[in-house]
């Protein structure tokens, strides 16, 4: 079997840096930076008070308390305040641009507050409550590096620099196919023999959680001619905005009915078993669609295999795919919380619940790849090595925090 | 002034949970259940083969090898499966419902992979091989509670009960305003004395990131009369999907063109200096509008003050608002990496990055409230609390992870 390894890195090499494309600032959070960002202007543009009071002459307060005749009123945003005479005060606002002939702002508070004439109690040093231009950001300087992802704050830093758009990598698209003749849409009535279809939502949230857009095609029927149509239409169809990557899953495994193998196979996907539990049969690639060549990852069908595989092999990826600075989910490392077994040559993939202040993750459900509810209950997987078939209540495990 | 606490309870105050409303699948990732979410038949629906192969009795295996006519072949997805007629078998796939009358499916490598006659090489116990109906959820199970954060794996499971929509909380909707004759936006041209606008956009993702719906309203200029009439238009022309808190910065320090302050003061809102750094002056209440009263939250006007306040009081409120079960940020402690000193009597919010691997946290930047260009550099927020005035290097303080 092949190791989990060597799968992953064949995933890995499916899917290249995405393209650099321009994003508004409201659609650039959560995404990475293509290009260094740098100020045209410094930050703060021009010096400007820190203070609501008045702009002086620092000299002009050498004996306190002074009166000083008001000459102008400097709100924040005027562009046309007149220089300070020598023996004069400006009414300022915080943010307004200091007077040319100004060091220095006196805070209201000290003094009297009047329009026509101040009195000011207290001396202020040359410089104080003033903000220096360029203080923040100098102008050429580089103030995010490409890579960044961009929160708030880092939107916050574009926009006072007057970046009104930014360079961002792609979103990598995903079309999410789920394959089975016994899939019936949720809200759908249920015969016997039917199962409510439940990776492909499940799938597609994923992506879009990862950062990537998910889109989900539902439903292939198992032949294989209506599949491969069906797949390379949508490819088609979406031409102008092209899918980076095509998610399957079921029609996997070693059945007589395996319509994602029997299409892929043999035309640039591999088949693999994995030793890894759940999850074992695997296949990567690439297919060849109407509008070129497109990679190709397909998951096993049972959910728990799959969303396991997807964050195995596919979300680091994807994250990886637009620069996302952490692709994979944040690892730590505790004591199991009771004893379990784990079959000889696979890796395993267990759902757990963690207890950060006890440092102990516990098991929840069992092994089974069908036991949906106990995923949903969890918010770990835990780590059992391939070589590893027993491991004691108390011995230490990595576990993947899938809430990071 | 106001103590940190008493001010973000007043905003707590402002905002009751959101409505229930009905969202798709994909629609309701990042969301909170409204209502428990009860199965309406087991999952699996009906007992199911967990391997591809061969439906048999057990019994019929109590010799082996043994060859059994292959009397039905079993797709997944077939509604109208035969019974099991005693010494036969059925060729089965995984997932497909075990026909009645067999007790244990023999996988296909145990068998020659007849198609007309099987030979069965090793017996299989009863039972082997075979999910059980309602093995993994029984009907009239709550398989997720009301207060549940949908993942990839919550709605994985309500897709696996047939649930086609869910009900969850109404994301806040958040209305954010920049006031300010200063500011310009973000591509255009700057004059002298002006500067581009960052706290919108700023703040706006500062909304969406916490889980809410922030909306952009640019830009109001100083004066009163038009604040009022442009918000007003804005609340009414939202009448359909209304706005849960409008979120203002600037126009609320002491200076004499306060225009949030002169337009909310003495009617509904209520302004407070808050014993906090950056972040003193704040304000909290409720307008009334075209469309009756909407809480109002109103932010300093200085980028660094505007996003420690968002981060303080307002993103904890949004999260609870929508039933978020972690309102807050993660909270840690680590060593301050270097001495700093506090002013007396204000609890400071200093801009950080923390080493996790060594447990300290290194402040980004000084105290000052326009040094955006640290905060977009930080991952962290920690505090010093209001009667601490200077802090040793290897002092442990309270970290908040920003990337959380």
């Amino acid at each position: 079997m092949r190791p989990v390894a060597e799968h992953a890195a064949a995933v890995a090499a499916l899917l290249g840096p995405t393209a650099a494309e321009t994003a508004t600032l409201a659609d650039a959070r959560g995404r990475v930076l293509a290009e260094d960002l740098v100020a045209p202007h410094p930050l703060p543009p021009f010096a400007n008070s820190a203070m609501d009071g008045y702009a002086v002459r620092s000299a002009d307060l050498a004996a306190t308390p002074v009166a000083l005749p008001v000459a102008a009123d400097v709100p924040a945003g005027r562009t046309d305040g007149p220089p300070l005479a020598p023996g004069t005060a400006h009414r300022i606002m915080t943010g307004a641009a200091l007077p040319e002939g100004a060091d220095a702002v006196v805070q209201v508070e000290w003094t009297d507050g009047g329009t026509e004439q101040v009195r000011v109690e207290q001396a202020v040093d040359a410089g104080q409550n003033v903000r220096g231009a360029g203080e923040d950001v100098t102008a050429g300087q580089v103030v995010l590096t490409a890579g960044t992802l961009l929160g708030p704050a880092q939107i916050g830093l574009a926009a006072a620099i007057g970046a009104g758009t930014l360079r961002v990598r792609r979103r990598p698209r995903v079309l999410v196919l789920s394959t089975g003749s016994e899939l019936v849409a949720p809200g759908e009535p249920l015969r016997h023999g039917q199962i409510h279809e439940s990776n492909g939502p499940m799938l597609a949230a994923a992506v879009d959680e990862a950062g990537g857009r998910g889109e989900l095609l539902r439903f292939v029927p198992d032949d294989v001619e209506q599949f491969t149509r069906t797949l390379d239409d949508a490819l088609a169809a979406r031409a102008d905005d092209p899918v980076d990557l095509v998610l399957t899953s079921g029609g996997v495994s070693a059945g007589a009915y395996e319509v994602v193998k029997d299409a892929f196979t043999g035309r640039g996907v591999t088949f693999s078993k994995v030793a890894m539990q759940p999850g074992m049969p695997q296949g990567a690639g690439h297919h060849r669609g109407p509008t070129g060549e497109v990679a190709v990852v397909t998951l096993p069908g049972n959910p728990v295999s799959s969303l396991v595989s997807f964050e195995v092999f596919v979300r680091p990826v994807l994250r990886a795919a637009f620069g996302h600075p952490q692709p994979e989910r944040p690892r730590v490392r505790a004591r199991l919380a009771e004893a379990l077994s784990s079959p000889a040559g696979r890796q395993q993939f267990r759902r757990g619940r963690i207890d950060a202040v006890a440092g102990t993750v516990a098991p929840v459900g069992a092994a089974g790849s069908h036991l949906l509810a106990a995923l949903a209950h969890a918010d770990c997987l835990f780590v059992v090595d391939a070589q590893v078939t027993r491991v004691e209540a108390g011995e230490s495990v990595e576990v993947w925090l899938l809430d990071g």
